[in-house]
Formats: C-alpha cells, sequence, structure tokens
C-alpha cells in the first residue's frame, strides 16, 4: 500500500513538467506510528523498522521514532496530529523537500485605505454560490438559497449580502467580461427556428424600450421556438422574459467529450428548484411581468446535480458548452446574451432582495433556528443577526453610491435601528459589563461576543457613514465609534498568545474557550489590518502584526 | 564531540545500577540542525548524513530532517525549539527511550480539604533559603534577605513569609527530627576546654528559668572556651545567647574528605553577613538581652560561599560535620542542641518580624524598587504587594493558633486595611471595570491582574477567617467572598486554551499576552485546586482540570 503510493508519486512526478505539490495521507500514518507504551513495536501492521527508536509521549503512549547520536527523529504523522500542523512533500525539478506549514491560510495586506465606494474586505476572493451550504440560487430573486441551518432551504441574509459583496467586489477587481450578444432585436438578431404550429414574432416593446420577440406553442409534441448558441467557456446567460403561466424558458448544455446533455429548464413556478435524471427545473415565480434573468448556467446545473446526490465534477466549465435555448408556451423575450460574468446583476438581485425583505424594525430577520453553543438556549427562527444588518447594510450603501436611488440609503439607514435593540428584545445589542456595546453575529443569552462578526458589523457602519457624506453626527458614525472602542478595549481579551478565540463564550459560559480555526484567524487579521488603515491607536496594527506571527508559529513570550 | 559525549554516556549508564536519566545538549543539536534555506546541507560542522531530507519550515528556513517511505522524520532539537516543549533519553534496565515532557511542571492533587491550620497549599515542597535570590538568613531576626531586585538585599515580606509557610508545612509533613542535646545545663552537660586566662562558670538564670554557662575570655591569642560536638548529618544548631560588645559564638565545620574547615562566627554587630577565606561572619545584633540563635549551619556556609562567588557544592550535608563550638568574648549561653530541623523555630522567627515591622496601615512596604513591565512606571520602594499581605496574614493566623497570642492576630487584622485601598494610594486593590476588586501583587497603574498572587491574598483572607472562627460578618471574610466572585468571574479571561496567562497586562496595557510558564501554570492549577474544595462553584474545577490538562499537551477545542 504505501509502496503503491510511492510509485504513484513518482509517476506523477514524472508526468509533471513543473513544480508538482503531492499531499501525503499523513492521517493513516498516524494512526500507525502512534500505539500504547509497552506494546512491542514489531507490528503486523506496521513496517517494522530496525532503526525504531520508542518516544513515550507524556507518560502516555509510545510513538516509534529514529535516533541518530545526540538526535531524536519524530514522525510528522505523530507531529502532525500532536500540534495540529500541516505539511506535504512537494517536487521541484525532481527534487523533492518537506514543506511545513503552521497554518493554511492566508493574509491580505490592503494596499490603500479601505473605501466603501471599492471592494468589501478581500470578498473579490469569496465565491458563495458554489458552496455546498447554498442550495442554490433562487429563480425568482436571483439570491443564493443556504442549507446551513435548515436542509429543506431558506433566504440566510447574511449569505445573500455576501454573495452581492462578493460580485460587486469582483465587478472591480476582474477584467472586463466577454459578453456575447446572441438576440438584442436591433443589431443582433438570433435564428429561431419555429415549428409549424408555433408562432414566432417581433415587435417593439415600450416598457423595455427595445425589439422583443412575441412566441407561443402548442401542447403538441414538437412544437417549439428555438434557437441554436453554440457557445463555450462563457456561461452566464441572461434575458429579459415576460411569460405567461405554463411558460418556460430552457437552456440546453452539451458535454463537449462525452455528448452528455443536461436541460436547465426556467418555469413559471413557485418552486425553488427539481431535478430528475437530466433535467432540472428553477422556478421564476408565477407573476406575468417582465423579468430580467441572470443565471450562471454551471452554478444551476451542479445545484440539481447536487440534489441529485451527483458527485461535484472538476471544472465543467472546461468541458461544456451551451448548446441552445428553447421558448414553450408563450410569452415575450428579449436581450439575450451570454458573458464570462454579470457581476453587478448578481450584486443588484442582492440589494433589491433586501430592500423587498426588510422588515418594519429594520431587520432582516433569520427564518433557522440557529444552535449555537451547547449550554445556550437555541436561537429561533425569526432572530437577527448584526452581521446580516452590517453586511446588509454595506451592499445597500454600495447600492446606492452605484446607482443613486434613495431607497438603498433609506434601507441601510432602517437597518442601524436593531443594532441598538438589546437580544432579549430581538435585537442584536450586547453589552460588555455595561459598559462597551457589541453588535451581536448570534444574540444568544449570556451573548458570546463573536469577533468576526462584530467587525464586520462595524465595516456596515462605516460604510453608511462614508457613504452618507461625512456627516459626524450621523447615527452611523456614533454607532461605529462606539464599537470601535469596545473593540480596541476587549481585543486583547481574544489573543490566545498563539491565535486568536472566535468569541468570548469561555467568559460568558464558563465553559471551554472556543478558539477560532485558522480561516477565521486570518479573517480576523485582515479585517484588523484594514480597521488599523482607519483608525490610528496602535492596539490595531500591533495587534494584527502578531496575530500574523501567530500563523508562522511565533508565540507570545513566556514569563 | 558528539561521540566523547556518547560514551559519557555508555560509561555513566554502565555505571549506574537502577534507572539512569542523561539530558541530552539538545540546544547545540538544535543550533546545528536549523539553517537557511538553500544552504547545501553538507556543512562542516554537521555530521553530514545522506538520509538528511530537507524540510522547509513555513517558507522560511530549513531543517535537515529523514525520511523513509512516506513518512517524514523531524529532529527533536527543531521540534523542542519551535513548540517548546521538553525530552530526554532515559535508561532503564540499558534500554533506552526517549521521554517526551509537554510541560516541566507536577500537579499536587490535594488529599483533603484545605486548612488554615495545616499545610499552606504545595508549600512543603518549598525550600526558601536555599533560593539564589536569598542572599542569607539574617542574623538579628533569622529570616531571609532577598536579593530579587536589589543586590546589596533587602526584606522582601512575600519572601519572609513564605520561609515562614514552608518550614510551618515541613513541620506537618516532615517526620519528627533527631534532636541531639549538647549541654542543657541539666542532665546533658557538654564538657567545655576552657584556656588558662578564661573563665568559665554554670549559674542559674531567671528570665530563662534554666542553668547556663557564664564564659569570658581574655584578648590573649589562644584564649577560649569550647566544645567539641563532631555530629554529622544534622546541621541545625541553635543556643540561647546573651553577648556582651565585642563577642561571638563560632561553630566549626569540617569536611569529612577534604580536611577543609570552615568558621561561621556569630558576631555581635549589625552587619549581615560577611565571609572572608573560610571565615563566615553573621551580625545577631548589638542589644544586650537574650537571644535564641537558630542556624542551619550549611546554608549559613553556602550563603558565605555565594558571597566568595564559590560554586554550590552539591550535598555538602553528607561531607561534612559539626567539629565544635567556641564562645569568646563575655557574655552567657544555654540550651545548646542541634537538631535535623528546627521548622517552628523559622516559622516563628517569621511570624515575629511581620509583628515587628507591620507599619501603621497595616503594611509591610517593600523597600527595593520594582520594573515590573517596560510600559510601566516602577513601582517605588515601600510599594505594598496585595501578596505579601496574604501571606503575612497566612502566616500570622497559623501563628496565632499554634500560640494563642493575640498579637499575631491583631496583626493579621490590620494587614486587611491596605487590601481596601487602591494603588494610587498606597494600598493594593485594583478593580476590573469599576466593579470587580483584585488585589494586587504588584499594585501598577494601570493594574495587572496578576493571577497567583491574587489567589494567595485570598487564600490569606480564607485563613484568618477561618482562624477567627466561623464568623460570617468578619471583614476577611467579606473580602474573601469579593475577591472570589472576581476570581470566578475574570479567570476564564486567563485561559489561553493550551495555558494560562500570568497576569492580564494585554488588557491593561495593550501588550503581547504574558504567558504564565509551566510553574506559575502549575501553581494557578494547585491553588485551583485547593479552591473547588472550598467553593462548589464548577468552574473552578472545570478550569483546574482543563489547565492540567494542557500541561499535556491538550488544547482547547477550535471551531
Amino acid at each position: 500500500m504505501m509502496l503503491l503510493r510511492l510509485n504513484m508519486r513518482v509517476a506523477l512526478a514524472a508526468l509533471c513538467a513543473g513544480a508538482l505539490l503531492i499531499m501525503l495521507y499523513w492521517s493513516r500514518c498516524g494512526d500507525l506510528a502512534r500505539r500504547p507504551i509497552g506494546s512491542a513495536l514489531s507490528n503486523s501492521l506496521v513496517e517494522r523498522s530496525n532503526d525504531d527508536f520508542e518516544c513515550v509521549i507524556n507518560g502516555e503512549y509510545s510513538v516509534a521514532c529514529r535516533r541518530d547520536h545526540d538526535e531524536v527523529y519524530l514522525p510528522f504523522s505523530f507531529i502532525r496530529k500532536y500540534f495540529e500542523v500541516y505539511g506535504k512533500i512537494s517536487s521541484t525539478d525532481g527534487v523533492e523537500k518537506f514543506e511545513w506549514s503552521h497554518s493554511y491560510s492566508k493574509i491580505y495586506h490592503p494596499k490603500k485605505k479601505y473605501d466603501p465606494r471599492g471592494t468589501f474586505t478581500t470578498f473579490e476572493n469569496y465565491n458563495v454560490e458554489v458552496r455546498d451550504r447554498v442550495k442554490c440560487i433562487s429563480g425568482i430573486d436571483g439570491v443564493p438559497v443556504s442549507t446551513q441551518w435548515e436542509p429543506r432551504g431558506f433566504f440566510y441574509p447574511t449569505q445573500i449580502a455576501q454573495f452581492g459583496l462578493a460580485h460587486y467586489s469582483k465587478n472591480l477587481t476582474e477584467p472586463e467580461p466577454r459578453v456575447r450578444i446572441i438576440d438584442d432585436g436591433d443589431k443582433n438578431l438570433a435564428s429561431w427556428t419555429v415549428s409549424k404550429d408555433a408562432t414566432f414574432t417581433r415587435e417593439y416593446d415600450n416598457s423595455l424600450k427595445a425589439n422583443v420577440v412575441r412566441f407561443a406553442t402548442t401542447d403538441q409534441v414538437g412544437s417549439q421556438v428555438w434557437c441554436k448558441v453554440n457557445i463555450s467557456q462563457d456561461f452566464v446567460l441572461s434575458l429579459d422574459l415576460l411569460l405567461k403561466p405554463n411558460s418556460s424558458m430552457t437552456v440546453v448544455l452539451q458535454n463537449k467529450d462525452k455528448k452528455e446533455t443536461v436541460y436547465l429548464h426556467y418555469v413559471t413556478s413557485m418552486q425553488l428548484i427539481h431535478a430528475q435524471d437530466e433535467h432540472i427545473y428553477y422556478g421564476i415565480g408565477v407573476e406575468y411581468k417582465w423579468r430580467r434573468l441572470t443565471r450562471d448556467l454551471i452554478i444551476d446545473m451542479q445545484k440539481g446535480w447536487a440534489l441529485l446526490d451527483r458527485p461535484k465534477r472538476k471544472s465543467p466549465r472546461n468541458k461544456f458548452r451551451i448548446w441552445s435555448v428553447h421558448l414553450s408556451g408563450s410569452g415575450r423575450a428579449g436581450g439575450l446574451r451570454v458573458s464570462g460574468s454579470e457581476h453587478m446583476a448578481h450584486f443588484f438581485a442582492a440589494a433589491r432582495w433586501l430592500v423587498a425583505q426588510q422588515r418594519a424594525r429594520g431587520g432582516w430577520p433569520v427564518p433557522a433556528r440557529r444552535r449555537v453553543a451547547p449550554s445556550v438556549p437555541d436561537l429561533r427562527p425569526g432572530w437577527h443577526s448584526a452581521m446580516s444588518q452590517g453586511h446588509g447594510i454595506s451592499v445597500l450603501a454600495r447600492a446606492y453610491h452605484r446607482s443613486g436611488e434613495a431607497a438603498y440609503l433609506r434601507a441601510a439607514r432602517r437597518a442601524l435601528a436593531l443594532l441598538d435593540v438589546p437580544g432579549a428584545a430581538g435585537g442584536v445589542k450586547a453589552m460588555w459589563m455595561d459598559r462597551y456595546v457589541w453588535y451581536e453575529e448570534y444574540p444568544t443569552k449570556p451573548p458570546l461576543f463573536v469577533l468576526n462578526g462584530f467587525i464586520y458589523t462595524l465595516l456596515g457602519l462605516y460604510d453608511l457613514h462614508v457613504i452618507e457624506g461625512d456627516n459626524s453626527a450621523s447615527l452611523a458614525k456614533k454607532m461605529f465609534d462606539d464599537g470601535m472602542l469596545s473593540l480596541k478595549t476587549l481585543l486583547p481579551i481574544f489573543d490566545t498568545g498563539s491565535g486568536s478565540f472566535y468569541d468570548l463564550r469561555h467568559f460568558t459560559l464558563g465553559v471551554s474557550p472556543n478558539i477560532a480555526r485558522w480561516d477565521y484567524h486570518a479573517t480576523h487579521v485582515n479585517q484588523l489590518y484594514l480597521l488599523a488603515g482607519l483608525d490610528p491607536d496602535p492596539i490595531l496594527i500591533n495587534t494584527a502584526k502578531r496575530w500574523e506571527g501567530y500563523m508562522q508559529g511565533k508565540r507570545a513570550a513566556h514569563n
């Protein structure tokens, strides 16, 4: 088994022209290397070596080590588990070496001061919709549906806002996408195939102020209106649709290698998603109105497959092409195009969702029950999150900035209210020792003081304050200043001396501390570097630097 | 060099009948094993091995490892430094193995509930006077003199109290010592040698209510009064002395192997200690009054040698004997004896010092400047320590319990006052967020919230409360309860997830956290186990257990 792996590695290394990284399967080695004290080192499962030298770990168990004179060598399979560090053998130009990593996360040093009109922190690196906990992108709203705490799926405002912020940020950092007009009713006209019993006409639409196609098919088999698209590489299809009941638009995708065909049906229904065999259905609503549909077809296909429990495919964007678009039932369509991306359309879908779904108190209640910590009562459906409020504000402030539409600004301002309402009263505010305000990502009782969600809320406040114009009397500014005082005061308590705490549940619940895993720790560090650009208090930059050092194995000194 | 060490080890192993532990000199190996990335692995200083396999640590530097198939082996010299763990090769019955230790400290699980009449925590394991930072035991007061922050030496109340508490505890845990009466003026009479011009008589002393010897020598060379003692193994000599000016008592110690002679002179002077060649002088004061001298002669000898910069000798108690006692000048002496220990005499020396030196505010000011942390103003001579006050109270409560003398109880009660005086007003009280009281071991501004010193103060309060009788209205009880509330509230903030913080300077100063080294961490754990026996709040026992686990490499979970 081990030999086989080695041969595979050699074979792979030989195949590869450049550098090749090969992960070793340490976990299995770890199990083998660890045995109870006193058990014979010879073991039928273990490749016995005369070089084995017994190491007794804290008087508890033994590990097979090596020895050379004064030096004792410990197996990485043991070290990896004992200290939770990372390592792999890499090969460059045929020379192999072992690469030890203290953490697996990356810090993005901001190149310039954070600007609420620009990217949101490092969200240009986020890809919300590919996450497993995103069930699909809603056909009606164009925003993600979460399964994080509720397998049936629910609208999670934090996730929707992150989807919006990621696309806003990508729009600023990615190169302009290629756009291919399929049919704009004007200069670019597709060649539509119309079956005998179907009808197809072009006409001017007053509300769109553009030429559109009007179509109708019958219930007869073979009654259809369709056009060939045959586009590879780009997969974001958009069009305007006005459909009568029981009508649909279908996109046919083909696997270039395997002659596999997938049908994505966008149908007039309220059903979120449905999949059967090669057919995947998205409801786009039943109201008879123009709607612009913008769909990442690969995402739509993958989410359908996930429903069918099919494994995720690797790089489907290289293997598929958009073969054709089909219109069924009756209605009108226009502005059909395929792009590499449509980030702003996704961003504004999120912003519109936030405006439409905001409740009277300014909140976006989370409709799923959330189990936060063992000894704390669950958050019951309808709870609010300061992170949702903050992220929502960040989306809305940017939407106002880009569109100038006052509704976005009004919604952003309304979202502030719950930040001043205690958790017990349905809001998100907690107080540290009656003195320092904390905007709670999860407003449990007792509060948890989650760090990253609090800082994201602060960024929402900052965003709104700046987008409103430099009005030092604004509520957002006051809430930001109050929160920054709390942060700068309590930040040290999140320092473990070798990492950071995710929250302060050890203080509020008296339980074991909840250490932030490296990706959350990296989030903390990225957030602190960002804030250090806004506030000169040395606690921010010093903590960011120290915490970054922890990711390379540095530790605070002991006395 | 390496080979030489190995041969020495083999030789030692051969010499030894039982198990033999051999520490390897890892630090040097560590320096060799660590090199910059890209430097050739062959290096004239390094024993080159064809088995070397390059490990790149966090992309920063390289370490020479070993590899066997899928497994990579890392040198302990690297691991030791990187993670600060401990290891040694041990040999049992000729079989060597490597013993890995996560920490170097030990936890004492209390067998029964803490009782202020009993041992003080685990202090029966302390030996204050052998510490390098103890200059000597004062001949006048019988208490240690510290050089910790002031090389000339000063009376450090915390150290004096610890000296008392260690001896009180040893008195309870050690077997009854052997006592050999040299001359009690009654049944046991020494045979004194008196030179021609000297005088020697026996008489009854009214104040001592015992027979004593009266002696006088002249200035002539050879004028002397002395008796042979010739005792091995036991070295605590005590006697009553009443000396006129320029008189002295000298004890002659002899090295049985080397015919080396050491003269310990106890002279009527105010000088603390003086050493020249084989002569070591301790001033015992100039007042003409009876005083009982109780001296650990080996400690007195070693402290003299330390002044002469002679290296500490190993096990001098096996190599020396008390050869003789000499009286010079004129005065009276009685009750001469040699014991294995005189713990209660040392304990009461500390208790008497505390009563005598207590100031009007109830404090024992520390006469040395104390530099606590880089960014904090020094504590200026005359500062008070809550730990001194607490330890002092623990000594005085026990002295009252053992003696019934009210002066001890009064002094203990007076010592409470400063615990309610803020640091800025010369006291030791700090407040956490204006809400939780903390008795500061080092009352800096801003406060540091040192954990172990605070808990020791709590123990002093508990001791006094119990010794006073179960008076729930007592000030000590109230102060204890207030402090316990603070402790149980703030204890989680001292949890690093893999150890504990020594103090909260990262919070109050905004600097890097000050992690407790393992012996302080073990002190925390021992203290918490003790308190868990007094208070059923689960935070105490749960924290103690979790923190004990950290010493075996366990960690709090990450999310």
